[in-house]
């Protein structure tokens, strides 16, 4: 498959790829509405270093499908169901691989340089989970030494809880470090800024097509439902986590802020990456039990830099629960499903000190600094901090998709402290 | 105020009420879009056994406050902010009590019986907290009998958690028992359908207007924020809740149905129930400390039927903290608040037994069943059964403020077991 675009299929966003976002043009910061104005807002796919102005080629071209994207966000699209998923897939496609289109195309074609980029979709309910073995044992032999590093439940069940929908940014979005209170070692309790300000290297799954209450969506409808991945930095203020998560779970060691990135890349684009998931060491009850319904597992690749260096490769291949089982578990008990749901994996964390994807486990728990290129050190994010996020996953041919990336800078805390 | 409406001051609806709602005609069920069709949308204020159609009145009386009230749910006003709440309210009273009105008015007044409520504002984010010493402390006892049965963060900061926002339902909505995993007293994982299914009387807070990202809602902004409150039971399977909860809290024992009542009552309702709240044992971090800014206890009596019979009478007064700490505390970390935002108290419990607010702690357990008037008896709910929860506070002179009602029957869980 060549594309007349010349965009190489060793770009991260070749047409393999082809992820889908929310953009308006830079230039219109001068209008009233200034760029976020809805009216300004277009639904784009990108390729190479370009985005493909769906809101405006649609209309040209494929006049029917024009109204799924004129709001300009992924809405429509994710309402609209695998059927119309593949169609849009594979009429991009074909825009940009005949060169009959070549002339009717390329004036839809921007350079990512002049656009700026918002959140692709509208969230309703946000889900994280707490998939990896390797991190749930971690943080329970740092949270709770004195137990068993993995709850009973574990591996009986993925493990979620309900998020903060409303504190979803797109990558770039400044993060300001919350304050809370917080109880030192010596067991006073105290009102401060979070000084154990951490980052969660997560991948996030945007459900498209709404469920109806009291159903639960079975294993092999997943696709059905879940239009594709973004990535996501789950910012944990590990401090104020954990004074107030017992016993209800974490709330605004959490709610501060999520980071997800800009593009949402299909399931169709992930075929090349699916793979079995982890043997499980418990017998699956038959809504979890995945053997025959086909497996889940995606072999995508993390990548973690801070201020630039890389921190951890966490790999998500190892993963003990898949977004398809994580689905069936959501709903198990009949709740439903709207378009925009949106529910992430939880911390990636390989086996391998060096595949941590958190610093409380980087340094496990503070006590072993990381040091980065220009001597520094660190246990958790300090002021001015930048975090990026990325990953890649197998496409056709021995090529590499990308996902895109998720970015976020720490702003200081200037809150009064009250005292 | 007397009322042309002939309405009297002892009616729980009375004009010293005046709850909003959203409603549609029940002849409009022969519409191609239903009853629930959003173009058949209206918002009303609740008076007597009447609903004012405030979008239609307003048209009339209020242009210019027409198009608050033009798509038929709640979601303008709450945007709109205190000063046009204000208004409204003082419009409304207005119309509804002097009787140069009499005759413009009367003709958007529709009997309650010839209207299908539905939900009256799209849930944004929706926090549930644990507000009650006497709750958490009888639930500590049950489910965690080793150790104190308050945990040791309970009296610095109000407890709360997120739950699932798309699952919130009107009043009536059927509830489908859940089924999922529980572990029995031996160990054994099992799935099936709930055999705890129960109950929590609580008090809903609806937020208006938005917040922004990094910015604290100090205590004295509440009534800013917050619009009124509504009537809520957070439906909860304490075997799913019980085996799933430890260590990110409740997920699916609470997830799959929230019912709420279908009339906000507005803040300035309540200013005859206010109270001080409990003396608090520990002392308040500066951002919770209300003892200076205006406290906002509630003075408000519940009552809970179960089959027709009263099972409990809560007292909301006893509450430890109070809606505005929990707003204060929800956004001290930053996080911003949404139009639609919705928190709830957590159960409503006592310190008497005939005053808990959950069907575990009224049967301790399902240790002490609960006999009805037929003479059955009751741990948690049987397939059928229908619970009632309704509410009121003082108003001017004596009078009582009616909250209205929540209303919800169990029906079975009719999903295989996989076995």
């Amino acid at each position: 498959m060549t594309t007349w675009t010349r965009v190489p299929d060793t770009h991260p966003f070749s047409v393999h790829a082809l992820p889908y976002g929310s953009f308006s043009m830079a230039s219109d910061v001068t209008d009233e509405a200034g760029p976020d104005g809805p009216s300004r807002r277009r639904v784009g796919v990108a390729i190479g270093d370009q985005v493909l102005d769906l809101t405006s080629v649609t209309a040209e071209l494929a006049p029917d499908l024009a109204a799924t994207f004129a709001d300009g966000t992924m809405d429509r699209l994710l309402a609209a169901g695998r059927p119309v998923w593949s169609r849009v897939r594979a009429a991009v496609v074909d825009w940009l691989t005949d060169p009959a289109f070549q002339t009717d195309v390329e004036r839809h074609l921007l350079p990512l340089q002049d656009v700026v980029l918002h959140l692709p979709f509208d969230v309703a309910d946000y889900v994280d989970f707490y998939a990896s073995e390797h991190h749930a044992t971690n943080l329970g032999r740092m949270f709770r030494p004195d137990q068993e590093p993995l709850t009973a439940n574990w591996k009986h069940l993925p493990i979620g809880y309900h998020g903060r929908a409303g504190t979803i940014v797109p990558s770039g979005t400044p993060v300001q470090r919350p304050a809370g209170l917080r109880r030192g070692p010596d067991g006073d309790v105290t009102f401060g800024a979070s000084a154990r300000l951490d980052i969660e290297t997560e991948l996030g799954f945007v459900v498209g097509t709404s469920s109806t209450l009291g159903t639960p969506v079975p294993l092999e409808q997943f696709d059905q439902h879940v239009f594709g991945v973004c990535l996501v930095n789950d910012w944990s203020a590990r401090d104020i986590q954990a004074f107030e998560y017992v016993p209800l779970g974490p709330f605004l060691g959490k709610s501060f802020a999520t980071s997800i990135g800009h593009w949402v890349l299909p399931l169709e684009a992930l075929e090349h990456a699916r793979v079995r998931p982890p043997t499980r060491d418990v017998p699956l009850a038959h809504y979890l039990d995945d053997t025959l319904t086909g497996e889940w597992g995606l072999d995508i690749d993390f990548e973690v830099t801070l201020n630039g260096v890389v921190v951890s490769r966490p790999p998500f291949a190892p993963m003990y629960w898949t977004a398809a089982q994580q689905l069936a578990h959501m709903t198990i008990n009949g709740a439903a499903l709207r378009t925009g749901d949106f529910f992430a994996s939880g911390t990636i964390s390989g086996p391998e000190r060096e595949q941590r994807g958190s610093l409380i486990e980087l340094s496990w728990g503070g006590s072993e600094p990381l040091t980065l290129e220009d001597g520094s050190t660190r246990t958790f994010l300090e002021d001015g901090d930048e975090v990026l996020i990325s990953a890649s996953a197998p496409g056709p041919d021995g090529t590499r998709i990308g996902l895109g990336t998720v970015r976020g800078r720490i702003t200081p805390n200037t809150q009064p402290t009250g005292e």
